[in-house]
C-alpha cells in the first residue's frame, strides 16, 4: 500500500487537500493523472449503465436539498454514528468500532456516554444561522432520484422497469477514516435506482448483481479478489430488505467497493407521506397506482479508483527495457485496463538532438491530441521514458525514429507484451481507436 | 424566457430542486436532457482546452479545503455583500443592488445598517462546532489549483507557460437570486489557472480573450449576442489586475457568462505566506526564483446551458413535419450545435403495429446505442415523433420503413435542413461519427 500511495503523490494521481497547510484530514485531491481516471471511470458506467442500458436515465441534481427530504429519507434520524471521547485525552471515537474498551491513543478507559452524532455536514442558507435555515449536505446522491421520481416519469412517458442514474459529489462528517482515500469525507458517488413492480424486486436485484460484478470484471478487477458480503437483516439500513455489499481485496483487507440494496417502496412512500404529493406510478397494464420498488446498485468513485491502482499495480524485476539503462531494481508497471488509463499514448522522439526527429514527433502528437488524450516527451533516454509511461499505466508507446523520416511510420509498444510493431502513421488514429476501443 | 422555463420543465431538461417540497430558491436540478447537455458542454471544455491544448493539465479537488485557504486568497475578508434588512417587512437585500432607498416589497424606506455579509456556506469538521472547527464550501474552483500549484508543477516537470484547469461543483450563499438559471446557489465553474512569466501576462490575457470566445462562437452562441465588458479599476476584485466579462445577450438583458481576469501573482504569494512554504518558480533559464502571473479563463457551466438554449431555441410557423397532422401553431426547433446535443439520434419505426418494422427499428437503436446517446420513439404518428426531436436540440431522426425491409436502408432526416437522405444501415455508424464529429 505504501508503494501505492507513493507512486499517487509521486506521479500526480492522488495527494491531501490543502497539503501546503498540513492537509484536511480523509480530504484528498485528484491530480493531472488522478482526475482522468476518475473522469474514465464515470465515462464508462455511464456508457455502461445510461448510453448503452435499454432503460435508465441521468440526472444531475444538487448537494444542497430541502432539509424536509432527510426527514423523510430518515438521514436525520438513523444516518448517525455513535461517538464516544476519552476522558483523558480527548480523543473521539466510534463506539462501535472499538475494539475494546480502551483508548488507541492514550490507553485510558474511560469515556464519555456514547453521544448520537449525524453525519451530515450542516449549513445555513441566507445569512441568518438558526433552524429553520438549516440544511445539509447531502451523503449520498439518490434522494434527488426519489424526490425527482414524478416528474421525470412523467416527462419522459417512463414505465417500469427504469431506472434515474446520478454521479455526483457527497460528502460525510466521518468520526473514524483512513485507509488513504477508502474512507474520505468527500466522495463522488454512482448511484442507480432501478424501479421495478413490487413482487419483481428479489430478481431484479439478483440480476444487478450479476451485471454490477461484471462490469467491475471487465474493468479489470480479478474475480478472487472480489466477494459479496450478504448484510445479516439485523445490520441492515433503515430503508432496506436486502444488501449485498461487494467486497475488494484491498492491501489492507475486505472491503466494501460497491453495493446493491433493495429499497423498497421506502423513500418513495416516505417522500409521499412528508411532501403531500402523489408519487404512486400509474400501471397502464393493471390500472393500479402504486408505489414502485427500487434496486439501487452503488459506487464509490474513488474506491473503485484506488481498486484499479491495487489491482494494476505490478513490479518486475529483470530489465523490461532493453537499453544500456536498463537496472536490477524492480520497475513499476501499471497495467491499467486501457479504458480507464489516464493518458492513452506517449509520443516520444528517439532522441532530443535531432530537430527532425523532434518536429516528426510533435506532428505526430498534434494529430493524435484532437482524438485520444496523450503525452508527449523527450526527456531522458528512450528507456527512461518508457518507465515512465509503464509506471502511470500509458498502453501505447509511439516512437519517432530515424526509419520514421524515411518511411513514415513509427514503432508502436505495447505496454503489457513490450512488442513494438511498425504502424504507418497514416494509419496510426485508426489503429488506436480500434486497439482502445474508443 | 417563459417559453424555455416550460420546455425546460416540460421535457426534463431543468427544474427546481426538491420541487416536491415547494423547490430551493436558486437550486436546480438538470433532468435527463439537462445533464447530458452541461455533461456534453464539460467535454467540450475539456478536449478543447485539455485534451487538445498544448500545455494545460486538469486537476479534481476538494470543495472543502482547509479553512486557511480562504485566509489567504482574501475570500474570508473581501467576499462579502453588503446586506440589508427592510425594518418594516423584514425582507433583506444587497444595498449595492437596491436602485433606490425603498423597499421593493413593501415600499418601506427604513433598512437596518449594511451587515457585510460572506457569501462562502459555511459548515463544520468533526462534532464540535466551533471556530476551530469551521470550514467554507468553495465559492469558486481555483483555490486548489493555487494550493496544489507546486505538487503539480514539480511532479509533471511543467515549464512556463502552463495551465491548470478543474471544473465542479461551487457554491454562493447569494441573498438575491433569480432569472432562472442564472444566479444559482449551487453551480458547476469551468476555470482554467493559465501560470507565465511576469511581464508576458498581458499579452497572454488578449490571447486567452480571443481563444475564450473562440470556443462560445464554436459551441453556436451568435457574434452579436456576445460582447466584452472591461471591469473599471474600482470595482475589480481584490486578486484582479484586469479583468474582462464575456458578456451574453440573455432575454433578461446583457449578463456575464464567462470571464478572464489577470491575477497577477496575488494567489500564489499569499498561500506562500500563509503557508510558510516556497510557492516560487525556479526558472531555469534564468536560474531566477519568482511567482508566475496567472491568467484566469473561468465560466459557469449553468449559464452557457441556459445561452446555449436561449440561442437555439426557434418556433417555426408553417408546418415543418409534412404529415396531415401538421398544424398551424408555431413547432419548436432547438437549433444546438450537433456536440452538446443531448441526443444525437432519435430511431423511429414508421409505424408501430407492424411488428417487422419495430423489430428493425430496434435492432438499428441497440447497434447505435454503444457509439452514440441515442433514443427509440414508436408512440404518436411519425410527424409527430419529429416534432418532439426537433424540440429538444436532436440533430438527426433515423427513419426505419417498408423499404428498409427490403433494401437495408434508412432515412436520416436532419434538423436543420429537413432534408432527408436514405443511408444503408451497415455505413450508419459510420456516416453519424462523421456528421457529429465524433
Amino acid at each position: 500500500m505504501d508503494k501505492i500511495v507513493s507512486l499517487c503523490k509521486r506521479r500526480g494521481f492522488i495527494f491531501p487537500s490543502s497539503g501546503i497547510y498540513g492537509g484536511l484530514e480523509a480530504f484528498w485531491d485528484y491530480g493531472p493523472l488522478g482526475s482522468l481516471l476518475k473522469n474514465n471511470i464515470k465515462q464508462e458506467w455511464f456508457k455502461t449503465f445510461v448510453q448503452s442500458w435499454e432503460d435508465i436515465v441521468l440526472i444531475d441534481g444538487t448537494v444542497i436539498m430541502h432539509p424536509k427530504t432527510w426527514e423523510a429519507s430518515g438521514h436525520l434520524k438513523n444516518f448517525i454514528d455513535p461517538l464516544v471521547e476519552c476522558k483523558k485525552c480527548h480523543s473521539r471515537f466510534r463506539e462501535d468500532r472499538l475494539e475494546r474498551k480502551i483508548c488507541p491513543q492514550c490507553g485510558g478507559d474511560d469515556f464519555t456516554q456514547a453521544k448520537q452524532f449525524n453525519l451530515m455536514f450542516k449549513t445555513y442558507l441566507g445569512p441568518v444561522e438558526d433552524e429553520v435555515h438549516l440544511a445539509y449536505l447531502r451523503p449520498e446522491t439518490a434522494q434527488s432520484m426519489f424526490v425527482d421520481f414524478k416528474l421525470i416519469q412523467e416527462s419522459l412517458r417512463l414505465k417500469l422497469p427504469f431506472g434515474i442514474a446520478q454521479v455526483g459529489r457527497s460528502f460525510r462528517n466521518e468520526i473514524t477514516t483512513g485507509n488513504f482515500t477508502f474512507r474520505s469525507r468527500e466522495f463522488d458517488i454512482a448511484e442507480i435506482e432501478y424501479f421495478v413492480k413490487p413482487g419483481e424486486d428479489e430478481k431484479a436485484f439478483k440480476e444487478w448483481l450479476d451485471a454490477w460484478e461484471k462490469f467491475f470484471l471487465d474493468l479489470g478487477l480479478k474475480k478472487e479478489n472480489l466477494r459479496r458480503y450478504e448484510h445479516k437483516k439485523e445490520s441492515l439500513a433503515h430503508y432496506s430488505k436486502r444488501t449485498v455489499d461487494i467486497e475488494y481485496k484491498f492491501p489492507f483487507g475486505w472491503a466494501e467497493l460497491a453495493g446493491i440494496a433493495n429499497r423498497t417502496d421506502f423513500d418513495l412512500s416516505q417522500h409521499a407521506k412528508f411532501s403531500g404529493k402523489d408519487l404512486n406510478y400509474f400501471d397502464e397494464e393493471t390500472k393500479k397506482n402504486y408505489f414502485p420498488y427500487v434496486i439501487e446498485p452503488t459506487l464509490g468513485i474513488e474506491r473503485l479508483a484506488l481498486a484499479l491502482l491495487v489491482e494494476s499495480f505490478s513490479e518486475v524485476k529483470g530489465g523490461r527495457t532493453t537499453t544500456t539503462e536498463a537496472t536490477k531494481e524492480a520497475e513499476i508497471v501499471l497495467r491499467l485496463n486501457k479504458k480507464v488509463a489516464p493518458i492513452k499514448a506517449a509520443i516520444l522522439p528517439l532522441v532530443k538532438n535531432k530537430p527532425g526527429l523532434v518536429k516528426k514527433a510533435r506532428e505526430v502528437y498534434q494529430m493524435l491530441k484532437p482524438y485520444f488524450m496523450v503525452q508527449y516527451d523527450e526527456v531522458g533516454s528512450i528507456g527512461r521514458r518508457y518507465r515512465r509511461q509503464d509506471e502511470i499505466g500509458t498502453p501505447f508507446c509511439i516512437t519517432v525514429d530515424f526509419e520514421t523520416l524515411k518511411k513514415d511510420d513509427v514503432t508502436l509498444r505495447d505496454r503489457d507484451t513490450m512488442k513494438q510493431n511498425r504502424i504507418k502513421i497514416a494509419d496510426l488514429v485508426k489503429s488506436l481507436s480500434e486497439k482502445l476501443n474508443v
